[in-house]
């Protein structure tokens, strides 16, 4: 079985070896650009993981994972263009380069290039990849906006949280073990199950990703530690604190969102004190456990050799550990 | 065999039954906005017509033709925002009424709208739809990075100018009957041909846009005379003025082109003057003729019954004769 370190190198060689047009330039550079930008590849390293759950033939599954490498990268990107976010990975993000405008088309060029990739699997299966790919991209656009538009709210239920995570983020990382398990010869059925696991996994990761933000070490986080705060972020322990705290943070944690003015380490320091008086840190983790057992609950379930499972289900694992 | 009309209402009538998802509503309503602007269903008219010159079953044509619809507005929308343009079809861009995030993420997701309804075909020719969708949509893009680019040279050529036409606007035209041809049974050759037939008429439309902006009548026209001159478009008309203007028109043109401050009714008139010195509506109108004759020609070549090629050859004729 192959393994997560494994899929990365394999995905890391096959972006290195596409070739794009050389003009317009300011076209393809951009493309190459983000592309190039050392992440962690998880998204496509999950279909590649997928499609090895029912296949040792990984090749036909190469594509279809460049793809939605491609697709996560171009969303990135409109994202940061949208957020205005300056920095991404340590370097200056496509807008911040090259313009908005190129940023746009750049963009709206790779979400193209995502498609071309995607086709490329076999016909008995074009169109189930297909309705899957383009349902998730769909919702990935709809978890956006529904983030975009939460900015706005101070009302947001921890429901409507939940729900514009799973579009946001985790329908993606679902659906690439869905794509993987379609192209490794899965049936509907265990395909589905994979999605599944996947978007249980991918809810409770980007769960973590708010708890580490607020509570995790910078060091390992490899992130600044309080930047949701900072930002007035409505994530899940913004909302658990909205809906729990009593009277007095209540209206204290409501100052705090108001505030144009403020030592920046004095709100972290504050804000943290409200979530801790609400146990947020307790209220968070044990939701975070909640998903990573369903998670590993429908791994489980699938009708397929459990040896065969081993290596998603250390993922899952080995995710649940992400260092505070 | 239907007419452009017949084609047109029933773009209209299927567009008017699409249900858009009600939440985001920030997010489909500006889809519902440009989609119900009244344009000229051009492109998904030519869908239906490329497919009934090889069937009388134009079902299976409606929901490619609807998402090339989608795929062209969506163009707009974006080109819209990077062009800044404050108006289209009388009405507010939606940049203008929505804000920019919302005009760059609706546009991302009609492009995904668009590859749904374009994988609405038989399993048998998904693939090749596909694959001349995806192509099209990347030289649309390609065309528009050009067309951005050349606002900045001076020093574009006829070429040049021709292939970027060719890309951002023939191609998107070419594709539309071409994928019609390969809906409505035509083999792969056939609906090549007909690919080359809409590409030559789609360069020799897009010239006559030229010609029009600044030799029409501002009545049937419908847009404003002299647009193209006042923003210093690098049209086939300026580039070819550029080209072959003596030393002294040549000076005074390209004074226009630098002066920031001038009567708009004064710099039409000076440049027009130049362009009759050097005969440019001439040789526009010759060019103009040169690709509607060799579009006409692809089109009589292609093995099918004369008659089932009457309404193309007709609509090309009635374009030629686009009033002055």
């Amino acid at each position: 079985m192959i393994s997560l370190e494994q899929a990365h190198q394999f995905i890391e060689k096959r972006l290195a070896e596409i070739r794009f047009p050389e003009e317009p330039s300011n076209l393809y550079k951009p493309v190459q650009y983000i592309l190039s930008n050392g992440g962690k590849r998880i998204r496509p390293s999950l279909v590649l993981m997928g499609a090895n759950v029912f296949t040792d033939d990984l090749t036909p599954a190469l594509n279809p994972a460049i793809a939605i490498e491609i697709f996560h990268n171009f969303t990135l990107l409109h994202d940061d263009l949208m957020d205005n976010s300056l920095m991404r990975r340590g370097r200056d993000t496509v807008h911040v380069k090259w313009g908005s405008n190129v940023a746009i088309l750049s963009g709206d060029v790779m979400s193209i290039l995502a498609n071309q990739y995607i086709a490329d699997v076999s016909n008995e299966i074009l169109d189930q990849v297909l309705e899957v790919f383009n349902q998730t991209a769909l919702k990935v656009c709809e978890g956006q906006m529904m983030d975009m538009e939460f900015e706005d709210r101070i009302d947001v239920s921890v429901d409507e949280y939940i729900h514009m995570i799973e579009l946001k983020t985790s329908v993606l990382i679902a659906a690439s073990l869905q794509i993987g398990a379609l192209v490794g010869g899965a049936s509907e059925k265990q395909a589905f199950e994979l999605y599944e696991y996947g978007r249980l996994l991918g809810i409770a990761f980007q769960l973590q990703d708010d708890l580490l933000d607020s509570y995790g070490d910078s060091k390992t986080f490899g992130k600044k530690i309080g930047n949701d705060i900072l930002t007035n972020k409505k994530t899940f322990l913004m909302i658990s604190a909205l809906e729990n705290a009593g009277p007095e943070d209540q209206k204290e944690l409501r100052l705090w969102l108001e505030k144009k003015q403020y030592d920046p380490v004095q709100k972290i320091r504050e804000i943290k004190k409200i979530f801790d008086n609400c146990r947020i840190r307790e209220l968070t983790t044990t939701k975070i456990n909640d998903y990573f057992r369903s998670s590993l609950d429908k791994l489980n379930k699938i009708n397929v050799e459990d040896q065969r499972k081993s290596v998603l289900r250390d993922f899952a694992n080995t995710l649940m550990k992400r260092e505070m």
